[in-house]
């Protein structure tokens, strides 16, 4: 992958393009500011908004409209991590190599941060980018990520996941809490691309489906890493899963079914883009890259 | 006042409307939908919708446009105080006369429903009234939301009022925590109805400035009855501003003195009404029904 690829060149463009999108020093108090910037900065992997780059560009759509929206998926996931994060949560102190957000600034400014980061993406959805002619994109743009990250979608996820810890479930309760916890904002980034894009309905559905997979194929090895890896690596504590007795892929089928699992849904991922033909291979790519982590 | 208004007729036009805007059962986790549910059932005054349908229907705009914005703006409302209630936070354990959602539900998934509802107005917001046609004003609708409840409006003035929790405070201090924590969202309520009738800059900008005296009004006299008032009528525990030494009106400047500042910003907001002429009547008779909760 390395010889096709610079990994960071992405990365860069969504830090540059997440400051830009963050409010202004001095027009806001300065600690809430700090706590958004501690867990924005150095971020994790931009996963989301590089799918939601690649898929944009995969159809044709300018860089700077979707620019904004991948940028508020990565504000809702940071937030999402800190709120998980909190004592009453998961309760950690490890998150991207660094101490959690409460660790550093306490749980009230962590909670608001948290808030301030999941609004902010709303903000930063339906003013950017500046000018008029992409007010039925930014309102479609807005409902999807409303609904991504939600009931129906991660906070329906989460809720689940915290219901099922230390109790006996079935694959399917399993696969309904990574469709939401993990995959839900996930296919929502690609089919944020698809809709900045201007794609049509039969498109956004294949990326949809696409992005399902890909979203299921990282929460599964997502799992096994939390089994299999160190703390150090992951830069969060590891093993973590297993202690609060969680619902997870490796623990109700074991690693080789798991893996097996996570490569099938790679493949259906890939070949969900079929109809998208030789634009789409950069959205192959990244779903073979999302196995690589355990390779 | 009670002459001219039935003021429960509004309060359940709103809570008709909140109900259908919510996630239908079976769609999302029932746990978190109930925690959501409980919130926002019996709800408090309705001020902020009731505000917005006001606002509309004064400027001829239509009430199936604006009811469901109304609705998330009573939404965000009720997350906020979710979350303000949390031990990390206020520690409250008393709300609209009943146990606070974390008392009820327990922490996690008091933030997780308070999350839910914030996104879940968004949601609201984008997705409401159906059908084309209303792109643009959705688009402002959901900018302006996110402004006022976010860090540069709300979360940005609980931030400091946080901050200033102990500390001596300047009047500037105080009026930009009021400003931010409650004045923002009241204002941005009257400004929501002005968008979603259409209205043109400067008659928003009128809404605005009475919006904003109407918040300031509020609050103030929110300061007054947590001093003067007991729980059991408030709905939630009183005098604790005292205890916690929060910035407030009241420890500032005395009861006399902050019931003439609240006096002043309601015929302030009064005075802002000028321009919309005789159909601005039921937004003055509002602003004066704030005083009326002291008198």
């Amino acid at each position: 992958m390395k010889r096709r690829l610079d990994r960071t060149a992405p990365r860069r463009l969504v830090d540059r393009a997440l400051r830009r999108c963050l409010p202004r020093p001095g027009s806001v108090p300065p600690t809430v500011r700090r706590a958004m910037l501690y867990s924005l900065f150095p971020g994790g992997k931009r996963l989301r908004p590089i799918l939601a780059i690649a898929a944009c560009r995969a159809l044709g759509g300018r860089l700077r409209n979707v620019l904004p929206s991948a940028c508020a998926i990565e504000m809702i996931h940071t937030y999402s991590l800190i709120h998980d994060d909190l004592p009453a949560l998961d309760d950690d102190d490890l998150r991207r190599g660094r101490a959690t957000s409460h660790r550093v600034f306490g749980e009230a400014m962590a909670i608001l941060a948290g808030d301030a980061l999941l609004t902010h993406a709303f903000e930063v959805v339906a003013t950017h980018p500046r000018g008029g002619g992409l007010d039925f994109r930014k309102v479609r743009a807005t409902a999807l990520l409303a609904r991504a990250a939600g009931v129906t979608g991660m906070i329906g996820g989460q809720v689940m996941d915290l219901e099922a810890e230390g109790r006996p479930y079935s694959y399917r309760t399993l696969a309904r809490i990574h469709r939401g916890k993990t995959a839900a904002l996930i296919s929502a980034s690609v089919e944020m691309g698809g809709i900045m894009a201007g794609a049509r309905p039969a498109t956004l559905g294949a990326l949809r489906r696409y992005g399902e997979n890909v979203g299921l194929a990282f929460q599964i090895i997502d799992d096994i890493l939390d089994r299999e890896g160190s703390s150090a690596r992951l830069g969060k504590t590891a093993g973590k899963d297993l202690r609060a007795r969680k619902a997870t892929f490796p623990a109700l089928l074991g690693i080789p079914a798991s893996r097996r699992r996570a490569e099938a849904a790679v493949r259906e991922a890939i070949a969900a883009l079929r109809p998208l033909g030789v634009r789409a291979r950069p959205l192959a790519d990244l779903a073979r890259f999302i196995l690589e982590r355990i390779n």
